[in-house]
């Protein structure tokens, strides 16, 4: 397995809920983290936050190209509607790095939570087709942002499955989860099995209402 | 929940290796049982192999149609491509029935495993429009044929995602999965969430090639 020691983290979409609460485990964890956020402002605001909450000084926050520029890993944790056209403006700031992309197109309607159809297939596949020069991912799809957020929680109880057809990415994806603790990185499959991987967050949600409970999932017998 | 007590369990496919671990786990737990497939004789058959293998009298052998017919609760454990052929011929057996879906629509290729596109949306969706007057849900996607057929294992542990919009008939299913040791029935979503839990076979068998495991998945927090 990779060594994360010394890599920068980017988190775009790192003041929504899933890429706060991610940013906040990886700074607690000792790895430095970089928000970013369409205001430069905003983003500086969250990563102060983000210190104190943390006790840690290795967060800060800049717009979402200068922490796609600046960052060594960058995780696309924005909403679903801005995805493609986030991704088409930072590629070439995003060239030659890894990108974790956690984004679950879902819709919403009387019955609940399901998965949006999306033209290629999953929100990794649509980053993988948009930057052809980086190295796309799948990950943290599942993970509670409300668990996340709540620093009383010392351990996740989760896995996180990582989806990628670039062995080193995948393993140093699972790393940064790994260093989380009680998170464990799993490998997934490849990016063309990422869509159910993103739509099962539905079913998560599901058994969230069913159960008033913040689910994840573990893997047996590994 | 409901008490499986007295309800015969009908399993369509219960030759092939996944009707049959249930089958196998179902008859040990006190459960009766009957084996559908194409041949009685084979139905039959396999059906002398189970009841000596779990030490019970309580499992029989039928055709399709009959185990359908008489049988309370039936799996579809038959492979994709015979599937949609099978279900409309029992439409009149299986009607006021639940029928537990619980095929995988996969295909395999050099790069592994994928999920084949089903029109109505999933295999489980396609047995509810097929079977209009039964009760349909999605069950048992994940759970390891090898893992249940090796009875040195006493305990599974694994969670089973029950799918289906019919509360009563989730309530059932979710108890035939905690009547098998080690097991536990979830509620996991609508039938219209199916498709990814079906799906995500692909990836259990991905995690399975890199860790050489039989994985299965537990929900946290529940």
């Amino acid at each position: 397995m990779s060594d994360v020691v010394g890599v920068v983290v980017g988190v775009l979409g790192g003041t929504g809920p899933q890429g706060r609460g991610l940013a906040l485990r990886w700074a607690g964890a000792g790895i430095e983290v970089i928000i970013g956020s369409r205001s430069a402002e905003r983003a500086e605001s969250a990563a102060a936050e983000l210190r104190a909450e943390a006790g840690v000084d290795t967060v800060r926050g800049l717009d979402n190209a200068g922490c796609a520029a600046e960052a060594d890993v960058v995780l696309v944790a924005v909403p679903w509607e801005g995805h493609g056209e986030l991704l088409t403006a930072l590629r070439d700031e995003l060239v030659g790095k890894i990108v974790i992309d956690c984004v679950n197109p879902l819709g919403f309607d009387k019955q609940g939570p399901f998965a949006l159809p999306v033209e290629e297939g999953s929100a990794a596949q649509q980053a993988e087709k948009l930057l052809p020069e980086s190295r796309v991912t799948a990950a943290f799809h599942h993970v509670s942002a409300v668990h996340l957020a709540d620093l009383s929680i010392a351990e996740l109880d989760t896995d996180v499955l990582v989806l990628g057809d670039d062995r080193e990415a995948t393993d140093e994806v699972r790393s940064l989860a790994d260093a989380i603790p009680g998170m464990r990185g799993v490998y997934g499959g490849r990016l063309r099995n990422a869509h159910q991987v993103e739509a099962f967050t539905a079913n998560l949600i599901a058994v969230n209402r069913r159960y008033k409970a913040h689910a994840g999932l573990r893997i047996t017998d590994i």
